[in-house]
């Protein structure tokens, strides 16, 4: 009999929206958007809000914010009568009861295949929202509102979600993108210094691959950014977003290959996040990871060391560790057996980005042991920053 | 800030090979596609097997068989040393246990992104592992070898997946293609009439919502296929799982719409598996739904009498029942019920496929219940077959 062949596509299209005070009843973004999305009539079609308690903490009235805004201006969808309040941070990704918590709200609440998910937090929270989504009824509408740096500009913009595993990172997953995104610049201010500055790395990270001027941009920016600027950040995230956003669609959308560029820094930031038990921040792993391999690179006789010299004076300024000693531990055994765990992660051939220059990345397919515990070790032995450095 | 607008597509190519003796080493079939698919070096990829118990304790021979297959001829895939067993049916849907063995063998045996998982089995088996392969890593890679007639003409060549919760039917799960389908007539041979037959009735709704000429073949050849006449089942097969991929591939594959037309027959099917506690299987459900919703077209004017007899004596000479008595409890409200569900399990607006003649089916967005009840009354009332007449 003969054999059947198989093609087809499927589109995705999703907009990122960039915002201010999205709840704000004189604000119609979110109204536009939805009544843009009914086309579909003869039926109710509901939303759940999922939100992180880290930020609903900081944010007491948004309950009330939402369903003013929802009763008011977009009244043919109907808001699930709770909302739903999880831990923030990799905590909810850990604990398999969350995600429990928000499978059982679909089904009590009714949340079929054309309703919404709307999930508001950090990227550890709309990993988590995200998958739930995802295989509750094979995919439900989501909307990510993210409010960390690190969520709007990489993370919350992208077609990933995930959970943890009996311990390992993001084991459960898929590929699901969604349906909206709305960055709201004034959700960052409630945000600790840590996180406002963990989401910078990955801004760091995809000029350092991909616009030599938008790492420039950065370097002129180093002061503004830590002093918590809101313009400066606005531009990062948005520009930050906008590259993340097109390397998705110009490649590999659901990472079918080997080859993650945007993986630059992170196979050692996966370890490090593993080794201090998430104590480390998602974006400060990525700086020290970052750092580990531009030294590495220059070491090699692959990045000038003026460019290295750059780089690390850019993450050093903006606050950033560039060195954690859980690097050293165990005679860097523990580090070195990254790469194999990282190609474990991504399956296939090992492939890791490092920079020639400023702005251009290079995949190799192996890295020498040895050099990485002498990039360590020069990370160890950097000179600290004076506080006078950090400002100037 | 500029929206920023995001839009890509996924293409998805696999296809549905057919076959007997598979794993005979005489039969490169599986080689060829190992060879074809081996496209990147510098790894090794594993393969995960996970077998149906109903078929394995068929087939005892199969553990060796496969290890020697893959050792003689596809060498440079390392299979797990451990080959899955899992209970068939409906009960590996509902026990998370069996989804969490799944997960955990790919964590141990570090099956990953471009290793493949091997699931061999009944429709019930292959939603599973489908499901457990889609979310591990984000998806391995999946190869589907359907043992029932169901599974090799409907749902195993299609992209879907699922596990049951908490008694809700195909809850939680995700729109994942395989890489390969591979139908083995032969396996078909131990199967019990009931699933022999079970799967049939897909065949009978592709026929009759588009193929007027399938439907009068089956007709034609009820005596053959009520009599595990292989060569007529292997057609079978074959016509129907063409049409339901054309279908996919030309429509909306991950059913971003309301409209599902395979979903003919299926909204009392549904029901009708859920009152009997699945006893009923699904081809079996979908036989007696399909004729509930012939019966209702006829009543209401839309399917000429001569089309429903013949539909209604199709389905009979094959030896399906066409009425159950759980249809009529509780005054039918339990059924009629079911309408509301299905709406709710697809999500958006209710649509519903009848048929208008043999081979066209037409879109309703609703059902009168008083005529479904009226419907149910006149397939309780039918004469039964006698053997006579199902074996003439
Ligand atoms: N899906 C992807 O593509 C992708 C990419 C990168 C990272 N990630 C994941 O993202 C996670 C890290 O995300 P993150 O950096 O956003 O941190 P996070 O989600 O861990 O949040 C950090 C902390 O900030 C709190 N918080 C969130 N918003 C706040 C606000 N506006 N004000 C005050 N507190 C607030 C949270 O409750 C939490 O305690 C990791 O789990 C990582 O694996 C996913
Ligand atoms: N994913 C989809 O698109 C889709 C479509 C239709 C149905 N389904 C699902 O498929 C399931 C029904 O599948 P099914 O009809 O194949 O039945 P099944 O998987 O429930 O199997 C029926 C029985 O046959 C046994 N068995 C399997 N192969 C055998 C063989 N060769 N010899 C002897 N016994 C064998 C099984 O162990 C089981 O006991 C349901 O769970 C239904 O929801 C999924
Ligand atoms: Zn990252
Ligand atoms: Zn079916």
């Amino acid at each position: 009999m003969q054999t059947i062949e198989q093609t087809f596509q499927v589109q995705y299209s999703y907009a990122v929206y960039f915002t201010q005070h999205l709840f704000s009843l004189s604000n119609p973004l979110l109204q536009q958007f939805f009544e843009k999305t009914n086309t579909e009539t003869g039926f109710q079609r509901k939303a759940l809000v999922v939100v992180d308690e880290g930020f609903s903490e900081h944010h007491p009235e948004l309950g009330r914010e939402l369903s003013q805004y929802f009763a008011t201006l977009i009244p043919h969808i109907q808001l699930a009568p709770e909302i739903i309040t999880v831990p923030g941070g990799e905590a909810c990704k850990n604990d398999v009861a969350q995600f429990d918590k928000l499978v059982k709200a679909v089904d009590v609440f009714g949340i079929d295949r054309h309703s919404f998910v709307i999930g508001i937090g950090g990227g550890a929270l709309l990993d988590l929202v995200g998958y739930a989504a995802a295989v509750s009824h094979r995919g439900i509408k989501l909307i990510r509102i993210p409010t960390t740096v690190l969520s709007q500009n990489d993370s919350g913009v992208g077609v990933k979600n995930s959970i943890n595993y009996k311990g390992k990172k993001n084991f459960l997953g898929t590929f699901a993108p969604p349906v909206a995104v709305f960055n709201d610049l004034t959700f960052l201010r409630s945000l600790d210094d840590r996180d406002w500055r963990s989401g910078i790395a990955e801004a760091i990270k995809v000029a350092l691959i991909k616009d030599a001027a938008f790492f420039e941009w950065i370097e002129e920016h180093t002061a503004a950014l830590a002093g918590r600027d809101e313009e400066a950040m606005a531009y990062l995230i948005h520009r930050c977003a906008e590259m993340h956003t097109d390397h998705i669609a110009g490649g590999d959308p659901f990472e079918f290959g080997s080859s993650r560029p945007l993986d630059f820094g992170h196979w050692a930031a996966h370890k490090l996040e593993y080794l201090t038990n998430f104590e480390v921040r998602h974006g400060e792993a990525v700086a020290i990871g970052i750092a580990l391999d531009c030294v590495y690179a220059s070491k090699i006789n692959m990045l000038p060391e003026a460019g290295l010299q750059r780089i690390l004076d850019v993450l050093a300024r903006l606050g950033f560790e560039l060195y954690h000693p859980r690097l050293s531990e165990n005679d860097k055994i523990n580090l070195r057996n990254g790469i194999q765990e990282f190609r474990e992660h991504l399956g296939g051939q090992l492939t890791i980005m490092l920079l020639e220059k400023i702005g251009k990345g290079v995949e190799v397919h192996e890295l020498d042991t040895e050099v990485i515990a002498q990039a360590v070790d020069y990370l160890e032995t950097l000179p600290q920053l004076t506080e006078s450095r950090i400002l100037h």
